[in-house]
């Protein structure tokens, strides 16, 4: 099987993060932080380690302000319900995925808004403009993708950012697609709250996500319960991380998450993004030009894109696309609306989604061509 | 070493579940639920199957009523947020975890009240008499645990969960520390609500938990985001079990938990029960005789307890013993508070806490005499 859903989650995992999740099961298998003999202070440290590295990783103040989280989407919940509170008002991206658009949904029944600041491609001094305008004197935060994790737009968070610092709002990022590929530095940065997975460009075991604190003003907890410390006292105790990882934390998944990093770090960011870089230049290169595929951006640089491509081939749908890679041909794409149906609303491809093409360190030349030799067979067939 | 903190995790695990997560990672690591290719599919298939095996090892209504979360933490924190509401009441025992007592003292600043119930050992009329009397007209839920994680106490939840029926009043059973040695029937219970650990009595990873919903009644969401289904509406979807499993699923632990379960199974929980119920009363024995040892319950049988035991050695504190047994002897036992002052309070424990003792199917004589032997010797030395 070829496997370009990426995306959804990076496949095949490198060997050693497997081999990370296996020993930590085998050798460091008691509950962290949770009692003072040796197996479980080799856990506390294998997590305290973990949290140093993505701390450093990601040039975060400290380990505690890393937080292990299920997914990214608890991580954006965390930080969308821990700072909206009843009349506040929030502004996103019109490429946000569900797992932002969801819970402000949900936030509206309490008397949170929200609203949407439509991204105009190729033109960052427009977006802004639209960021501007959506903004009122109720805004506490902006939630922001890195890039779209539909047709691979890269967004001016930094000009976002410090937008936001002029109007002493909060700006939350949505780093799903670019954790792994895009050097973020959280020193060097406007972002307040980080948001990732750790199974996508961090090569870590699904399961794992980050929300990482970057400014003085922590979000609520959304989760509370046993944090192996202060626990003659019923409130939840306010330090961090402890704030934020009630109850026992996955344990071989962050090793494996830690794991992830190190393989990222060792194989350089940039070289992993110029790899693909050039790879899905190739394919829209290629399937450019065969007649009957639709794409919906402009070539994809790295200035303004991350390796994520969408397509279409006209008379058939995006669905019967896939499974007819699938089925035929072997080869893995996710198509439809990848949960983010305002990015769709944006481009005008609501309707029927896209096919989505997303690459990792793994793919090759080689699979890109077949992958575009299989595309002009289907719209040659239609 | 010879671990007895499996009231923390069990450990160790397996190999089967260990090689479960391995070959999920390795051979069926695409994001399920989310794509049609076979790969993806392959991995909605081991989602399916592992909730199956949950709904048939705890007889839940279907597989969609049995919820994946990340521990049993989030499943509590999700019915409890989930149903309870401004100006509703809870009641819960006087045995339960931070888990339960941190998520309501949090709900109390949107105005839900909760009481506590005592439970009174030995004696189960006294203490259903103590929920009745904290049951009032805005009672919503009643949480309890299923089994003491101090003193190993198991709780009527049967005959509480028939008043609960009398005043239509939900009940919500933290099973952490029975799952997997106490069979559970939710077809022929009262239980509305069942959360539990996956990594503790059913021999999965840590960062597995599960929710099952066992009634109409199904609780708002707690993380809201992309489903895979649904994905055009921005309203979170309302069907089971999409609603409350938003972003991407710990693959990894799902297998393991399935895994865990078959290992459980195939070991039959009633046997397992046998072995470490006569195993703690060994340990009881041997330990009660030996001067300075205090213990806080009777000699635990299976009609009223599980196999968890706590003590004290006069004159040093329980961290001390604890970090004594595994510096010296290797062995490592938890001491503290174990996350439940509420428990230790009820007990008059709440000072120092206890030393807790809690075997596995992997416990045997030998770790009992030998851990009796060290208790001895450090009774003795004070």
């Amino acid at each position: 099987m070829i496997y370009f859903d990426n995306g959804a989650t990076t496949f095949p995992k490198p060997q050693s993060v497997i081999n990370a999740v296996s020993s930590s099961l085998k050798e460091k298998g008691a509950n962290p932080g949770r009692s003072g003999y040796k197996l479980a202070l080799q856990a506390a440290e294998l997590v305290y380690k973990s949290r140093s590295a993505v701390a450093e990783f990601f040039g975060a103040s400290s380990p505690e302000n890393v937080i292990f989280t299920p997914n990214c989407t608890t991580a954006l919940n965390t930080v969308i319900k821990g700072i909206l509170k009843k009349g506040d008002h929030a502004v996103i991206s019109s490429l946000e995925h569900n797992a932002v658009a969801r819970p402000l949904e949900t936030l509206k029944k309490i008397g949170v808004s929200y609203s949407i600041a439509e991204f105009v491609p190729y033109d960052d001094d427009k977006t802004i403009d639209n960021f501007r305008n959506a903004i009122n004197s109720n805004t506490k935060l902006v939630i922001c993708t890195h890039a779209s994790n539909v047709f691979g737009f890269k967004l001016p968070i930094d000009r976002i950012g410090a937008m936001c610092k002029i109007y002493d709002i909060k700006l939350c990022v949505d780093a799903a697609q670019t954790a792994g590929i895009i050097p973020i530095n959280l020193a060097d940065s406007y972002i307040d709250y980080l948001c990732t997975a750790g199974h996508k460009g961090l090569y870590g075991p699904m399961g794992t996500g980050l929300m990482i604190i970057n400014n003085e003003k922590t979000p609520e907890s959304l989760v509370q319960g046993g944090t192996g410390s202060q626990s003659e006292i019923l409130e939840q105790p306010d330090l961090l991380p402890d704030k934020y990882e009630s109850g026992t934390v996955n344990l071989s998944g962050i090793a494996g998450l830690a794991e992830g990093i190190r393989f990222v770090k060792m194989r350089n960011p940039e070289k992993i993004l110029k790899h693909e870089i050039i790879l899905i230049q190739s394919l829209y290169d290629k399937i450019n030009k065969i007649s009957g595929v639709e794409l919906y951006t402009q070539r994809p640089d790295e200035r303004y894109f991350v390796p994520v491509l969408s397509f279409n081939i006209k008379g058939m749908d995006s669905e019967s696309v896939a499974m007819k890679l699938s089925e035929k041909y072997n080869i893995a794409v996710r198509a439809g609306l990848h949960c983010a149906p305002l990015a769709h609303k944006s481009m005008n491809t609501i309707d029927g989604g896209t096919v989505r093409v997303v690459l990792s360190v793994f793919s090759n030349e080689q699979q890109i061509m077949y992958l575009a030799d299989c595309v002009r067979k289907i719209a040659k067939s239609i």
